[in-house]
């Protein structure tokens, strides 16, 4: 107990009262939770100057009424079974004060799963496949050693650094030392600190259309004008995006697994994007997020791999890779904006904590991450395989796209399906999916579902996706009670007509 | 190794030479650093799809040139020994591209210590006070259990924010439940989100005069207007705050500890702050950053703990009580304002890293962090005892202040003595010590040396302090030799008539 305290000597009320009165009401208010162990007497008279007999008989006082309990030699504490107290309610400025009146920022998503469902959540890993001994030795540096009483480097901590920049070499093909390499806070601060350090208000930014909410809000809320840019099956339409005066600055782009749709951006379009941002003095944000996980297909060189222009930032996250509660993520940028970054990020938060920097270092040089990503390289195949075979049955009303890498699929349901009743069919059959709605900016040209089946069990996988593939069937089934089923016979290819991913 | 690779069939140099090419010049630029473990032929040939005769060859012409090493059975690696490679060097851009013409964010100080000297720097907390084994503990919790596979709430871990609100409510007096917490990444995270929540570019932000340098660049990097307000050695000089149109928006303020000259801001003074921010519509916060640390001096109510009117918003951290690295603080605000932080935390990275909050949550629950709280007082105020002494000799030309508080004193000197030239003599004799001069944004009223002493051991605390007082005492043996000493003698009151503190 560290309470401010005051005892006004020129007051007419007693000394023992007022420190009486002062107890009670941090008692009453909860800033003295129940049990808290008061000081003791002499303590506190000390503390106070006053004589301990003020204390005592305050104390008594306080005794007698049951705000306090506890005995002689063992402590006093405040009662512990006291009745319930009006909820402690920190004070609200009347009317709207100067001081809030600009534009409040984006309320974004903060979803909560129930444990009672089977939630399909884009963007979640299994992290029950992360070896549990690997964890705790990457902990035991941290844990065995004080924290040190000084700040660490804005960019990172030096052995986090090496490890990623010799990770991205050998696994991404970017060549980069680990001066190159900024540590931020998962990739959404590395988005967010791009923005601050290229952006001024009004200043045109293409995004793919669909694309990553929280990017586009990060993008918004600095005061961009979006340029939405469709996707294909090839990923990013290139061929789109405007040119001379009216090119954007900034090209956001996933082009490992398209987020949302999940294509891969292919090496002719790798090479012409390059090549337009060297044309229209445009900087490529590469946000590699999931580039971990592909099946079936050769890896891709990143766009800053192939990058010789200085024209291409790559932002990476271990969020995917091991868990989004550790909130890591990196950055590699042409050296005059990476500078920049570094300044921003001493501004915003100093730099990322030390013991979250250095187990993951001592995870990465230990060889666990590498060991992690081919088990759940593994696992994730074999999800996806249970996935795609439980709608082969739907497939001409509900085709799956983006199979080829990463921990989500986008399925595309058929246009005249209504997504929403799908999904609310399958809540009430104890499965969560998201529409892609959200994902696009204009009017939606596509019908369908995301599935993160990431942080799903096998089995959770198998009966989700069954559950999912026969709410598809009843709706079908009850959005042609009326109408006659042959209509449908007559266009078993329809879903190809629908406009490509 | 995960390398992109990729064989074109139709070229006219043969597959084996095309993949030994590739490989070299992952070898030379960098991105197989030495060491590195290749890839079995056998799996390499599969996911290359060729024979793995051609793998086998391109794998035998590398090791007859000694890029690679290794034994059948044993794996091939990169030849350790290489000769050393020109560094891997990301691409710039050529000239000043469009996306880097914004104004570049300030160069905020990233100071790093010589281990060889003793450095008197501010914020800087002893460490070495932790118990090795509370810190333990509280990281066990992290590493014995995998991480979560989702995100975490953006307003921070629930049993932190109840751990932070309970000890807020019985050590400073600031009644508050846990969902009244945000928790940050360190308090300049906090400040950084109070700003970017309140302010416009143009709206005048006042600051304590001198004040705290990376707070000022956070609203200077907002664009606000920086009015600086004088204090003195009852704290901030509330009445000098502009009132009516000119009144600010915010006002910045250190009460505990005047950031840097140490003043304990009265209870008079807080209470004319609070009735001026109602009347003039402005917010206060209230940067407690080492309110933990007082000696000789019962604890005064922070200004959240007396505000009625919902004007303050109220900045923690742990930097000073644990360690800067962990980068952990945390802000109450009004209600409003708080929904509003909440959201910038969500767009800007989310939440605070989970593993550090889980771990302090632990050592906060556990009692650990008041047993620190106590054992680390006394260990300060017997340094402070130590400095205090060592300046006595002095104490006509070089007078401490702010030493009821905190972890560092202003030493305030003579006006005739040069502080530049104090710093160079006690730098050549192993003494690092910070002038005043940077924390002030205008002119410099006062002379002096900041002696941050948290970080020192108590015999690193009485060498320095010895060491400078010995560079003052020849500092103005050295500005005198010229002149009549008779000059000092008739002057011995002189800091008294100096402005006060």
């Amino acid at each position: 107990m560290d309470l401010p305290l005051s005892l006004d000597r020129t007051s007419s009320t007693t000394l023992q009262m007022q420190l009486c009165e002062q107890l009670r009401g941090a008692i009453l208010d909860g800033r003295l939770a129940a049990g808290t162990r008061l000081t003791s007497t002499r303590a506190l008279a000390e503390s106070l100057t006053v004589s301990r007999n003020v204390v005592v008989a305050a104390y008594d006082e306080l005794y007698a009424e049951g705000y306090i309990e506890g005995q002689r030699g063992s402590g006093t504490f405040v009662t512990r079974d006291l009745p319930p107290l009006p909820k402690r309610t920190r004070p609200e400025p009347s009317g709207v004060p100067r001081w809030l009146r600009t534009p409040a920022p984006p309320d974004l998503d903060v979803l909560e799963d129930d444990p009672n469902l089977i939630v399909f959540r884009i963007g979640r890993p299994n992290t029950a496949l992360i070896s549990a001994e690997t964890w705790r030795r990457a902990w035991n540096d941290v844990a065995n050693q004080l924290p040190p009483s000084y700040y660490g480097a804005p960019g990172g901590d030096g052995r986090l650094r090496q490890a990623i920049a010799d990770y991205l070499g050998r696994s991404r093909g970017v060549a980069c030392d680990a001066a190159d390499v900024v540590v931020t806070s998962g990739a959404l601060q590395a988005v967010d600190l791009v923005a601050r350090a290229t952006l001024r208000a009004g200043d045109p930014v293409a995004i793919e259309e669909p694309g990553y909410p929280s990017a586009r809000r990060v993008f918004t809320a600095r005061g961009a004008e979006i340029v939405p840019v469709p996707v294909d099956e090839d990923g990013l339409k290139v061929d789109e995006l405007p040119e001379g005066n009216d090119a954007p600055l900034l090209v956001y782009t996933t082009p490992s697994h398209q987020y949302p749709l999940g294509a891969r951006l292919s090496i002719r379009r790798r090479l012409a994007l390059l090549s337009w941002a060297e044309r229209c003095d445009a900087l490529i944000v590469e946000d590699d997020y999931d580039s971990e996980y592909r099946y079936d297909s050769p890896p891709l060189p990143a766009l800053a791999g192939l990058d010789q222009a200085g024209r291409v930032v790559y932002i990476g996250t271990f969020s995917k890779v091991l868990s989004p509660a550790l909130r890591l993520g990196y950055v590699v940028a042409p050296p005059p904006l990476r500078e920049r970054i570094v300044r921003l990020k001493r501004l915003s938060d100093y730099h990322t904590p030390w013991p979250v920097q250095r187990a993951l270092a001592t995870f990465i040089e230990s060889g666990g991450l590498e060991r992690h990503i081919r088990r759940a390289r593994r696992h994730y195949a074999e999800k996806r395989r249970i996935v795609a075979d439980a709608f082969r049955p739907v497939s001409e009303f509900a085709t799956l796209r983006g199979l080829e890498a990463g921990i989500h699929v986008f399925l595309e349901l058929h246009p005249t399906l209504d997504a929403q009743r799908v999904i609310e069919r399958a809540h009430r059959a104890g499965v969560v999916v998201e529409s892609i709605t959200e994902h696009y900016l204009g009017t939606l040209p596509r019908n369908g579902l995301l599935l993160g089946y990431g942080g799903l069990t096998l089995d959770q996988a198998e009966r989700g996706s069954a559950i999912l593939a026969k709410a598809i069937r009843e709706e079908l089934g009850s959005a042609f009670a009326n109408a006659p089923p042959r209509a449908y016979a007559h266009r078993p290819g329809v879903i190809n007509d629908a406009p490509t991913v």
